[in-house]
């Protein structure tokens, strides 16, 4: 008795391919111009079974916005790891930070823009993402206390300060009203990594 | 002979006739419901007449974008003119921007989202209003090096650092959002300004 062969599909991998295929029509057409039917068609599925995934077409966003968020968060542990001074891991990091962002600004302006669109949708996102990226800050400025580098009072207060002297160089929208300026941004980033530093080395 | 009187109109007088039916229509209506039409029908005058003194629709939105901008930095002025010690007048010309920007997202939600639509088409404006301001900065600065109070090499770097440091808690985009996430701004509004106060005073 010869049945026909079913492969099992493993769920995760089906995920994987639906945010595949959405990345990138998102990358080449927009997310705009992107429907479900459009993303379940260049599977070869229902729009239905894609529903089984996600339930919501802003389901798809999220999770793409998460995962592009979350890179940079890896970028800022990945730094953190490392064994520099604290004051220079902070320099690299927030350097990284910037540039990570403005590459995805220039290079994949339409994912930019479906992430800009999708955080002013769902601000969970957005809050999730700085509240991770404000922890490492702290990591950082815990160990620069300790080696004697900085001397700040309260770690996790510094930590937020950093985040909103440097929203400029890596929320998604202002980072964009900045390069649309003209600024000379990395003039700038320099000289803002030097103030923040400043205020974390103070004695006051 | 008698000839009826007529009245010779002051062009500026008009000026201000038509920019404060307009103001008005934009805080009872919003900006997108009014048109040249509404407002010169408002003040008993032809469209034409209107485009006489302003050119466009938009030079009506960017002249009270500009005078709202002004009321910040007139404020910024005055507190600058005042005896204060340096760190103090700083103190007290960031809260006072903060609040001010609260008070108008609040209580003139219309004007305000006026006021976003404008700079987000005209980005001479905000660039005009934000030079202003790091000014003003600037020269409280410079008199904090004057009195010992402030230990900067240069003013001008250090007064663009302080604007972009606070950028948050003035920015109209980011104000709106940072009062959506219901964070408690009023917090994070005095730990931002001690952080700044300690970068201008370090000594490194």
């Amino acid at each position: 008795m010869n049945r026909p062969i079913r492969t099992r599909t493993d769920p995760d991998e089906v995920r994987a391919r639906i945010l595949k295929v959405a990345e990138e029509r998102f990358r080449r057409i927009g997310h705009h111009k992107t429907s479900v039917a459009d993303i379940a068609s260049e599977l070869g599925m229902s729009s239905a079974n894609v529903y089984r995934f996600f339930p919501t077409r802003d389901a798809i966003n999220e999770f793409i916005c998460e995962r592009a968020v979350n890179e940079v968060a890896d970028i800022a542990s990945a730094i953190a790891r490392t064994n520099a001074t604290a004051p220079e891991k902070l320099n690299r990091l927030l350097t990284a930070i910037h540039h990570h962002s403005k590459t995805k600004l220039n290079k994949e302006r339409r994912i930019h823009d479906m992430i800009v669109a999708t955080m002013q949708k769902n601000r969970a996102i957005m809050k999730a993402h700085i509240e991770r990226v404000v922890s490492i800050f702290e990591v950082i400025i815990r160990e620069g206390i300790e080696a004697g580098e900085f001397k700040v009072e309260d770690p996790a207060e510094a930590a937020r300060a950093v985040r909103t002297s440097f929203i400029q160089f890596f929320h998604p929208i202002l980072i964009e009203h900045c390069l649309q300026y003209g600024e000379d941004a990395e003039a700038g980033l320099r000289e803002q990594i030097r103030f923040i530093l400043k205020a974390l080395r103070n004695s006051d």
